[in-house]
């Protein structure tokens, strides 16, 4: 490809090839992810199709969109990149998932091709890691206890009876997972005056945060709320059981807002339903949760439908990202967000 | 009085008088406000009698109690300093108020008095600004809609069909009143990338928030958040009414963790209903608030039963300033935080 000329070194008119480019991305979330700027950007880099995955679960369906394709745009629900599809897309040179994990896209097949392939999991972070906090204020200062029972016809003075509230200056606060959530969500809680430690076995000794690093047992019996951040791989299932939980001090509090494998969510739902600690989840190991699920009715749990990742400002951010990891595909430079597949692998 | 030897410059033995002290606080707050630290630092101090508010709703009570006390510690539920309780105490010298507002405690004939009284609402600024800031993490991020939908069987994925969630990062946050809480909530929500518009017509030109300054109507009208942060005087009463309301955008909120004097609660409470914002409260115009009160069922509200101020770390602070004002007056020293009758209107 003549890709010597970037497209940020020569603003108009663009001389490099114009892609062919599939833009997959569920009807709901689509005009979230490309706002009209995103579009007019991406029309500058290529020939746009606008397909949503729903309509390409066929194989035929799916061949007939993606047979001249030079690049896809994917996101959730996209066809998995096996060997019957990627046969299906001959041209296909790059792709860029607008959502975060490719567990579900790729395949040893696609891994096999070469392919580049990159992720907007980047514009997530800040959401999550906000997210994060949102469920640590909460948990602190019991709002979810308080707005439960005055929902649910406990006299005033009853509801009050909670145990009483801490506030985030001074609170220990544990993070499990140096990742690039975990960080946001550390330096947002040292904003506010927290106390943290944290737990990542890879921490590298140059690292910042290693002045902050404790054992996993440390962090789970000295802190007031632990959130975890990490990422879920074969090495973190499970990571946080029976044993880790009970040595959380009686009221304290456990937050997930990365993926559920890393909890035993029966050993937490057991000490959460006891009442001896809280619980603020955005995961959950069967999504959706069903609508019976007993998670549902723990008044000391709070709950959201795993939205971490899904604020206005990140599907921006994404938008972004897609542009700029196709220019420099484009380009010929290297996607600053590509992953390998022993990336894949740490990253979970 | 022989109070020139400041107890701060000779921890012991004390060398100045020793006060008899009136400590009256309900039981469910004692301990919170008077730990072992701070009890021994008042046992330096004077003779500390414990008598709980309850037990002085009589005047043959109250007057066993008050009358050879010098000082009294006060909070909820102690009895009007009135004429008739100011004659069963004729040494009272000074007034050292647990709490923060000082109107069920004072009257005509004790401002008359001249007696010093002081008050440790600056203990609870940090603590009704955090929970303002929890507020507004939860509105921005919907979390009290998903949680209120989870939690009433509502399906998973009509759960997540909620507006879509904004962060703070870049958010335009209105505050009404740059009080103490208020530029503690203003700081907190800088730190972590708000945007600020502050209403407040007595702010000075030199005061660091007056390049944030605006109009109350540019306030509720470009704002995603609004938070409620003025004291209720009689020019504040009222002051965001109906139409203050309609100038919100849709899908904007209201926080009010100040006092509901200051909104127009009905107003406020059709705008909640029909959906059009969203609201997170602390306050209400009848407290305790009835078991069947509207605001108990609407799912776009959150709701706390006035705990703003009560936390772990706020009742430590409290106790400390007890303590401190106290060994002001002792050493002759004027109280930081007291207040006079033209204090009190202005501060609500």
């Amino acid at each position: 490809m003549n890709n010597n000329n970037g497209v940020a070194s020569t603003p108009s008119p663009p001389t490099t090839p114009r892609l062919r480019i599939l833009l997959s991305i569920p009807d709901t979330e689509r005009a979230a992810f490309i706002s009209p700027e995103i579009r007019e950007a991406l029309n500058d880099l290529g020939e746009i199709t606008e397909i949503a995955p729903a309509e390409l679960q066929t194989l035929e369906a799916f061949a007939a969109a993606a047979a001249d394709k030079d690049a896809f745009i994917t996101a959730w629900g996209f066809p998995r990149l096996d060997a019957e599809h990627l046969a299906l897309a001959p041209h296909l040179k790059c792709v860029v998932h607008a959502a975060s994990s490719l567990h579900a896209l790729v395949s040893d097949a696609f891994w096999a091709t070469g392919i580049p392939i990159t992720q907007a999991g980047a514009a997530m972070a800040p959401a999550v890691a906000e997210l994060s906090l949102t469920f640590t204020l909460n948990l602190l200062r019991r709002v979810h206890q308080l707005d439960h029972r005055l929902r649910t016809g406990v006299t005033w003075v009853d509801a009050r009876n909670v145990p009483r509230a801490r506030e985030i200056s001074g609170a220990r606060i544990g993070v499990v997972g140096a990742s690039r959530t975990g960080r946001r969500y550390i330096d947002a809680c040292r904003a506010l005056g927290a106390v943290i430690r944290v737990y990542d076995p890879y921490l590298l000794k140059g690292d910042p945060l290693s002045a902050s690093a404790a054992t996993l047992h440390d962090v789970m019996a000295t802190s007031d709320v632990v959130a975890v951040h990490a990422p879920a791989t074969k090495e973190t299932e499970g990571l946080i059981g029976a044993a880790e939980l009970s040595l959380l001090a009686d009221g304290a509090a456990l937050i997930n807002t990365a993926r559920s494998t890393i909890v035993d969510m029966e050993a937490l739902y057991k000490e959460v339903h006891s009442g001896r600690i809280d619980a603020a989840l955005d995961v959950f190991d069967e999504e959706p949760l069903p609508a019976d699920d007993p998670w549902r009715s723990l008044p000391n749990a709070l709950l959201t439908p795993h939205l971490g990742g899904a604020t206005v400002d990140s599907r921006r951010r994404a938008g972004g990202i897609i542009v700029d990891e196709l220019r420099r595909f484009i380009s010929g430079d290297p996607m600053e967000h590509a992953l390998s597949r022993t990336d894949l692998e740490r990253m979970g």
